[in-house]
């Protein structure tokens, strides 16, 4: 088979879920030869039904060992594969790093041949039965290095991710597992301390929601099982960060509880500017991105209507940066929140009020 | 002029800011005489240009008047419009309402002819500028009765209410302010304190941010001078529901900065439970939302495919109940994450496929 990798095979995968068995179809699609790995024995076949691999031979000589178990299998795992493969570089993809690497330290482990990633991807169900070769596709998939690995090795994990089409970016164990529990461990969590408070809410105060609210809470529906063990792994930049917001949050609490005190104003606004200022960090496109401009149109709630005024802004060679839908329950119309490049943000709203939609031009608040 | 609307004018609107302005003009779309004060003799100018109403005169006798003016001012304004029109009823617009009803019973007002209101709706800019006849439609509009109130009055700002587009909602003051705290003051302060943790991050750290992050935080890009005020007249509700979830947190906490107690596990899984039952509560249509199937089908970076993708869902005659676009910087991809009713999302996904669109089916988590 020929192949287009930059990979060398075989490629030995243990574990062969979600993930495991996602890489084993991205890397059989680039022409790589697959070896899996699976305590299950139902688990293994279904991944070779699915066409991730072939099932691992007693004289299998694997160049890479990619370790896709559960997080609190990794580091043994990890151990015991880089003792039976001697020549192989070890990887594993379990989305906290420092104590994996702590783990291998403190049991011998050969760590010059070990170097931890994490792909920034996942799905909402597990199992190779919900694998894709494209579920990588775009997203960062970090490499962490230590002081132990040899810089040859870590571009083969590099090279990996680019095979299965993710973004590799090298960030160091505890750099990748503070920079997690920033942008994902934390917010997680208070997304749920928030929805949290909806519980025993009377229906009319939950019934005022808006966009805001199903924002900021979304992702509060996530499967708690998965985030205990992932928030058990990340404890220690979990908390830090925490203590860091409950002590902005402490302030904020007591200004509102003596809003007649001076400074109390002040300490809120700052909240306020402090969120605005952070806000604005976040790369990528989003909808208040200031890179962009914003047009509102009403849209019929009508099938089609949405698909032709995106046909129409296509057939006005304007690319769409995001779009965002807003519609209240039991409203006939709905709003569709256009972000364009500013420079075209003109010329399309005038062509789309040419075409007869009926624009609001700047988002709503909820206030 | 003919008139099709409930609303018996004249309607006298107090404050020609955005809020009074785009009731004067949704009135005057229905054929209600509409007048306009204002203390400002440039921003009364304007709103008239806008069509929103003529000036107020000396002789008028407004069946209505609607107080439209900054938070601040408001219960002063209300008790002498109360005082100046002795048959009117007042209503005002403010976004909270127990501490204006406080004020008026204390100064002695005519409360039998005072209803205060809240439609939510609003814009990033105010002004007669930003003004809309459509700023309404939709959207929840909260009457809050008290006990010195005669019903009938009730019905009469449920009519503005429905002759501008909105559904009317009957709360009491008290409740309306605890509402609000809940899906909207509370979650503007914890994506702006959540935000702000990103304010002195690394790049790498902050670089690694995804949809959650991006959705959690979006609102903390609101206005903060706008946010100190209304935080300000609702810091008692907003408080009490901090102080409740700083609880929350503090067990966290606690049990994050000693995970191998016996049963810690168990406190972070009961938040994490709390916070899916909390986001279940939530009416309407977002990402999560139980009662739909979601498709994610990917989408080429090039304008149009959106168009077309759309087009061809509303040709098979399915209704899109809500869409949300991903796209990670950079990837010449993008998904496409379309909610559906169940019974439509099976035939819907084949279709699609059938058409040569890439399915992806379900959406990818951060973790």
């Amino acid at each position: 088979m020929t192949t287009t990798a930059r990979t060398r095979g075989p490629v030995r995968i243990v574990g062969a879920g979600l993930l495991g068995a996602s890489i084993g179809l991205a890397l059989r699609e680039r022409g790589v030869e697959v070896v899996l790995a699976d305590a299950s024995k139902s688990a293994l076949r279904l991944a070779v039904d699915y066409g991730a691999g072939r099932p691992a031979a007693d004289d299998d000589a694997p160049a890479l060992v990619v370790v896709a178990v559960p997080p609190e299998a990794v580091a043994e795992v990890v151990a015991r594969e880089l003792d039976t493969f001697p020549d192989a570089l070890v990887t594993d993809v379990a989305s906290v790093k420092s104590g994996i690497l702590r783990e291998l330290s403190e049991a011998g482990a050969d760590l010059a041949r070990y170097v931890g990633s994490h792909p920034m991807a996942g799905r909402e169900r597990g199992g190779a039965v919900s694998a894709r070769a494209d579920l990588f596709l775009g997203r960062p998939w970090v490499i962490a290095p230590h002081d132990a690995v040899d810089p040859e090795r870590l571009r083969a994990v590099e090279d990996l991710a680019l095979d299965v089409g993710a973004a590799p970016r090298r960030m160091r164990p505890d750099e990748h597992d503070h920079g997690v529990a920033l942008v994902s461990h934390v917010p997680q969590l208070v997304a749920s301390l928030l929805a949290a408070r909806l519980v025993e809410a009377p229906d009319a105060e939950v019934g005022l929601a808006g966009q805001g609210l199903r924002d900021t809470t979304r992702i509060a529906g996530s499967n708690p099982e998965l985030w205990v063990q992932i928030l058990g792994a990340n404890a220690a930049p979990v908390a830090e960060i925490l203590t860091a917001l409950r002590h902005d949050l402490d302030q904020v609490l007591h200004a509102l509880e003596h809003p007649h005190r001076i400074g109390a104003p002040r300490t809120v606004a700052e909240a306020l500017v402090a969120g605005n200022e952070g806000v604005a960090r976040i790369p990528g496109k989003h909808g208040q991105d200031r890179r962009f401009a914003a047009i509102l149109v009403t849209v019929p709630d009508e099938p089609g209507e949405l698909g032709r005024l995106l046909t129409e802004i296509g057939e006005e060679g304007v690319n769409m940066e995001d779009l965002r839908l807003e519609h209240s329950p039991g409203a006939q119309v709905g709003f569709a929140e256009i972000a364009v490049l500013p420079e075209a943000a003109h010329r399309l709203a005038a062509a789309l009020e040419g075409r007869g939609w009926s624009l609001v031009e700047a988002k709503g608040s909820d206030a």
